[in-house]
């Protein structure tokens, strides 16, 4: 799989070719992800951060099924959601990776992923607005995590079909939260994301096997604290 | 897959070659769905609508392994269930597909699967004649669903070996519920539709993947309403 | 897949060119079984019946990792154990290889497989020496059943590495319960079979997709009876 | 899969080509494990015996995503942590796969895996520094194990960033259970071993059935002791 794409920084980077092969490696971690069962039918968006000022995006647009994404199921947008470059309209959620894409300076990728288990928590712990992960060697996958003490916590939004108002409330979160590596919406799936697209994908892994473990013991008969 | 071929709406269509297209695409459709854990052994049958006036069907053949289904394993049937090409008897539950057919008359493809999950559902709720499912973001896979607080309401139909009986239930609450998008058998699996082929492929998808969630919250300890 | 290979009857049938052929099959269908997390490790053992009288098997040989079974991995023995053909030492099993083909006449090949579930069902039923499914649809994918109404016991033997007398036992049960497709034994796995390859293959998909449906209640938190 | 690799004994083996070869088998194992989902992210690590006396390892680098594992991601190592051949830094966890070398002569591969059910047993019996498992007969893929009434016992360890610590205690409860195949460290997965490849990954696979059906009887319903 192509691991090796690196982020442009600021580079003037949207010359067709390489949004072509941006746009290659996208559609096949698409693809991957469908495969995994991690995004069936048309669930799943992502992104790469083309250009940073000003901000623009690679994205999936709307509606396409991920099992059959191709390199042309991707569109340039700006931050007003302006289709530059590619046929048909952009995600809906295409806000949110702005939001992303705005909060962590350094980010290349914007995976989103909707998976059994993380629908499962993202209802489970919506009341509380999220939940922390701790204690799992697995930690250390997500980039800058030294120890498997480290508490990461993963903030919940209540799903919105006004986009606008939620990418405010994500960017919101994950301005006071710098420490955060990726966040669910309510029924809806994850956002994560990384410099490359190797340390996005990883995020998801990472991601999927810390919710699948908590999602076991929290849909287990174990009691809580146990 | 063959993802891109459409509904012919009321051309005349079953030429040989057309015919042939499309079995090759079912039984290929078939083979994922076996590979996928949707329909072990003999279970799934899979339709194409041939023609709609008088309504035709091209449909798998009576108890074939679904692991090794090809074009040959397909006939095409009248809805008195006469076998007009082909070689083999027609499924029992053919009539099922045709009264999907006759009560949703822009499908092009019916598609009935057989997972661990939607057994587990089709029993579990089968005293309520069905369940609904809502809050899900999935459900905006299903078409012409545009928000994740649709309610999808799943109608369960008690098994029968006496299929005409059977199918003439099933007509009756597709009559009445215009808005379903699929239905179980209790015991026996799941039909959905679509009007081409990735529809009703990718509506199995929405399906498996809402049954996996609600069956993991059902079969889990979590206390029902939390 | 060798879906086509027929059960010989009681031609003379060992040649070289045929028992390669059926080792051939028996061996694709091993590596299948492990990687569809059947039969991991050393566990499964696989056999076809190459002569009636006497009877003769063709049969795995003892301790080899199932997921690299190639042709070379099976023995022709006789109903003593003698090795006719091949190099290594029969499974332990081949005993109880040898019950079911005494007492299934019609049976061509007898599959052992050794999944999460049945591993987990054995244990649960052990005391009761069996359990019953019905009221499923997917019975009908066992040979000769024709409405889900069918009631499948599925006894359970306690292990012993003494074979010789859990063969007796087996025997012994299946003469009494000649309606039985396949059995338990307690932490071990399951035995099915066949008339040919794809049937005995069937039948092992139909009883772990049950296993799993009935495993996934028991272990669930659905009180009983619900 | 290279499973004919047999560990060469105290050769002088550490020659260019031969530590190639290794790297690859390794790395192919590697990439396996990911795929079964036992090694995701950069989870995992790998080692095989170069050199006994003194004791070399060849090890898997640091940080790698196990998914992309190629041999230029191994190292050669003395007990030290000195890097004798290669690019990167050995794994912190070096340290633990000479404490099991050092234990176990006769081993000449050690892995590292990290599943969900091997990550939820190691909290569930945490306090009790570990748990037994008996009764099943996939305990004789095994090395040495000839019955199913066999006890194992899985030792946990609390995980600890002080790896010396930490492979000084797996030491001396190696020396002291001369019977372990296996142990846990908390949150944080398996290792096991082998004399040559194919045990070493025959006793993954064994182990990691043998906890999920631990796991699903634990996390399931079912009173203790049932």
């Amino acid at each position: 799989m192509a691991r090796t794409l690196k982020f442009p920084g600021n580079l003037a980077f949207s010359t067709l070719r390489n949004r072509r092969a941006l746009a290659t490696s996208l559609a096949r971690l698409g693809r991957e992800m469908h495969t995994r069962r991690w995004a069936l039918g048309t669930s799943g968006n992502y992104s790469a951060v083309l250009n940073r000022e000003p901000l623009r995006l690679l994205i999936t647009s709307s509606g396409l099924d991920k099992s059959a994404l191709t390199e042309s199921g991707f569109l340039e947008i700006d931050a007003q959601g302006n289709v530059l470059a590619g046929r048909g309209r952009p995600s809906a959620e295409a806000a949110v990776h702005f939001s992303v894409a705005r909060q962590r300076p350094s980010t290349g990728y914007v995976l989103h992923t909707h998976s059994v288990w993380n629908t499962l928590l993202s209802e489970q712990f919506a009341m509380q607005s999220g939940f922390a992960i701790s204690g799992y060697e697995m930690l250390k996958g997500l980039e800058g995590v030294r120890t498997h003490e480290h508490r990461e916590w993963i903030p919940i939004f209540a799903n919105d079909q006004d986009i606008p108002a939620l990418a405010q409330k994500v960017e919101l979160v994950l301005e006071r939260e710098p420490a955060v590596h990726g966040f669910l919406i309510a029924g809806h799936g994850l956002y994560t994301w990384g410099e490359d697209l190797a340390q996005a994908r990883r995020h998801v892994e990472i991601f999927e096997f810390l919710f699948e473990v908590v999602g076991r013991r929290e849909f287990g008969s174990i009691p809580p604290g146990r």
